[in-house]
């Protein structure tokens, strides 16, 4: 209960599938553009991630920054994703060197490496084939979206390397609640369950390690994300596993 | 003499060396914020690159652009990093497509990767040392403008997956006139003579590629960074090395 963490983008899916897991362990300052949805006994700040001093004065005694914040749509415009994602995402490392605080994870995406798939699919989202991105490769973004995502890891990089902070780069697949997508093999193959998600972003906070880019995806049959990094070096372990629902979202079988 | 090449950012030092060497090869437009220092004969526009039409128009009819302006300063604000090299380039793709120009050939930097320097200076300057990046690597950024050289590699990387331009990015190393750096171990590891530099542009405009991250830099016995992707798929035969100058330039013994 002594951490304090500032989570960015507390609003959005991510952030709420983090504090539905892991609301009670840390002691948080939650930060978005809007407005909370519902009532909320956490401390909140309504500000956008752009802001330099709101950023800063965010950061004030906190431990751990977990920055969700950004357009999170895949189909997002540049200028958007200039702004908010990128600038944003700069903003929010540059405060924390400033403020002291040693650790920033970053809410990457699958989409930084969405091109991976072209020449590939649909094989590689079923269980025969053992394809698998660890996070070493170069990007391949799959829209602009993607780019900008790709862009932070290398800012995180950069302020790791210049500037000692630890940061961990989560490229999340596709997080739902309850159950894997229906009838959409991609989304099985890097479904994020909402406690996976929880219990990662926990690991995030708790690891030791300087620079990782890791893959935020459940234990899918399907998957071709490797998430040995995420297991060796945070201490990964994820309880689903898309192919073991049998409800009327039941995965394809292979063929 | 049929192609006709876009050069933007032609008053800086690359575009000069390009000039200098192939100039008379091409049907040049050069593209400049600046105007032109010296009186000159070739087509000349004075635009900033972040100006969506200017450099939308000044892509009619051309085969090939030479993307290199931007702010080159190592030290650069990332206000200003942001705008020019990161926005700016991402609309020089844009443009691209727009307009049907095939290729983009991206002066991207040495400061892309300049963190990997760190723990193995000064031994990887040295003759000894068998240490090299080949471009696969992922970027390690010295400072904010390589971050930005770094986000316009994969901005290029998403218009060549996406929208089929094919790029090549040229991590440009230590470009010098007559003869290399002096007194400069790191700077005669990345040299790169004039003649090779231009050598190096004209084989991007010529050799068939898709997506490519080369090495631009002379054939230094001090080099970090491997040629072989440049020498294979671009056909790029350098003919100069700092070790060769002993003038009172003279590189220093390997220890």
């Amino acid at each position: 209960m002594d951490e304090r963490v500032l989570l960015t983008g507390a609003e959005g899916r991510v952030g709420q599938a983090v504090l539905e897991g892991i609301g009670d362990a840390y002691e948080w300052r939650l930060f978005d553009r809007d407005p909370p949805a519902e009532e909320t006994d956490y401390e909140f700040i309504v500000a956008d991630v752009t802001d330099d001093e709101a950023v800063r004065d965010a950061m004030a005694d906190v431990d751990v920054v977990l920055h969700l914040a950004g357009d999170p749509r895949p189909e997002a415009p540049w200028d958007s994703v200039l702004t908010n994602n990128i600038d944003g995402t700069r903003t929010v490392y540059e405060a924390a060197v400033e403020t002291g605080v040693d650790r920033v994870v970053f809410a990457s995406s699958n989409h930084a490496v969405g091109h991976y798939e072209t020449e590939r699919k649909p094989d590689l989202y079923r269980k025969h084939d053992d394809y698998r991105l660890d996070g070493t490769e170069l990007p391949r973004p799959s829209n602009l979206y993607g780019v900008s995502k790709a862009a932070g890891e290398t800012l995180g990089r950069y302020y790791h390397d210049e500037h000692g902070l630890s940061v961990a780069c989560v490229r999340i697949g596709n997080l739902t609640k309850g159950h894997p997508p229906i009838d959409y093999e991609r989304g099985q193959a890097m479904w994020l369950s909402y406690r996976d998600c929880a219990h990662l972003f926990e690991r995030c906070i708790e690891a030791e390690y300087g620079y990782e880019i890791v893959y935020g995806i459940s234990d899918n049959d399907r998957k071709y994300y490797s998430l040995e990094r995420a297991k060796d070096v945070l201490g990964y372990e994820p309880q689903d596993n898309s192919a073991e629902f049998t409800i009327e979202g039941e995965p394809k079988e292979d063929e």
